[in-house]
């Protein structure tokens, strides 16, 4: 195992601070569906040296909400939320896999965060990519059955036109549906790089109405 | 203006760093309903003087939904985005009130954030509690349904038992709306903090109506 590979600034740490974070951490290999962490316990910092981790929080009907993953290299910070203050919600981090983690401890990884700026400002980028996630997670979650929506819209214009070939506009699809223009364009570009259609000047080719009608049904 | 009202670490700062910031530094006032940021530029770092500012984003249906809300002392960082590579999400910063703001320029912003770990601690704080805020508020989208259907229920039992004090447990709750009991004392907790319910060990007593009937029509 190497830092660097999880820490790109490693080499701006002393030698002191290296080894303060180096030295106290041990590895740990976990088996597929562990539960790494669920709101109460202070692991400590987990690197992910090989496998598939997962965060997730519970619906009202019981049902898992995947709010992130994370891979090799990948650092999962939320086990280390002790000592960050501010970061205060439920989350449960289990194995997708089976997974070769290294742990810092809490009390080492505070140490060199209080007094390393490039490690501090390396911790700001991860929490930003998380926020970032967690904010395109609250689109899906609004936009959920709006997709549903555009796919059903789509596949009964098929029928009336008799053509996977539709001469429809984003425009006409928001207004038949109560919605912006931006988000039906966003949304098929989804659609698009997912494989259902193909989207050109004026028209739309549905490419797989199979995925359509099962978003539908979803 | 003091900068400590924002930075509580300021005096953890050298005078050179405390310089970089305040020297660039300019004060704005902005109307209400002021759009500050939408995901397009970035005028800096946002220090709120006074008065009140909100995030939102936009739902398929055009409605604006409330992110989170900041207040007198708060600092906007989403404004300065540009120097936070990370962070990548759109979202409409607006004013609510009047409000006097200080404008830190991202570059001095920038500067001394990578020299200062107290700096960089201090906005992965903030970055905590932002992260926290949007992770509470997909919970809230999440059970947004199940609070109605809650507080629906809990009306026609009323009706049914011709009372306003319900013999009726969590799990029965639960039981009837397919979701788990957890979920329903969560909920609950929520309805008697905003006093439209008392709980008591087997029993639950409507205390407003008229609200509980409010809830279930938005």
């Amino acid at each position: 195992m190497d830092f660097r590979d999880h820490f790109p600034m490693w080499d701006k740490l002393t030698a002191a601070q290296q080894q303060r974070l180096s030295g106290p951490s041990f590895s740990r290999t976990v088996g597929k569906g562990t539960i790494l962490h669920d709101g109460s316990e202070c692991t400590g910092l987990l690197l992910i040296r090989s496998g598939r981790i997962r965060g997730y929080i519970l619906s009202p009907e019981g049902r898992e909400i995947t709010i992130y993953r994370l891979f090799e290299r990948d650092i999962c910070m939320v086990s280390a939320s002790c000592i960050m203050n501010s970061l205060q919600f439920d989350i449960t981090i289990e194995t997708e896999t089976e997974a070769e983690l290294c742990v810092i401890p809490p009390d080492a990884f505070r140490d060199v965060m209080q007094a390393s700026a490039p490690l501090a400002n390396y911790m700001n980028e991860i929490m930003g990519a998380r926020l970032s996630e967690a904010m395109w997670r609250i689109e899906q979650i609004l936009w959920k059955s709006m997709d549903k929506r555009i796919a059903a819209l789509l596949l009964e214009e098929s029928v009336i036109e008799e053509s996977t070939t539709l001469h429809i506009t984003h425009e006409t699809i928001a207004n038949h549906l109560g919605t912006h223009r931006e988000v039906v364009t966003r949304l098929m570009r989804y659609f698009q790089s997912d494989g259902l259609l193909r989207l050109s000047r004026g028209t739309v080719e549905l490419l797989d109405e199979k995925k359509l009608r099962e978003l539908c049904d979803q």
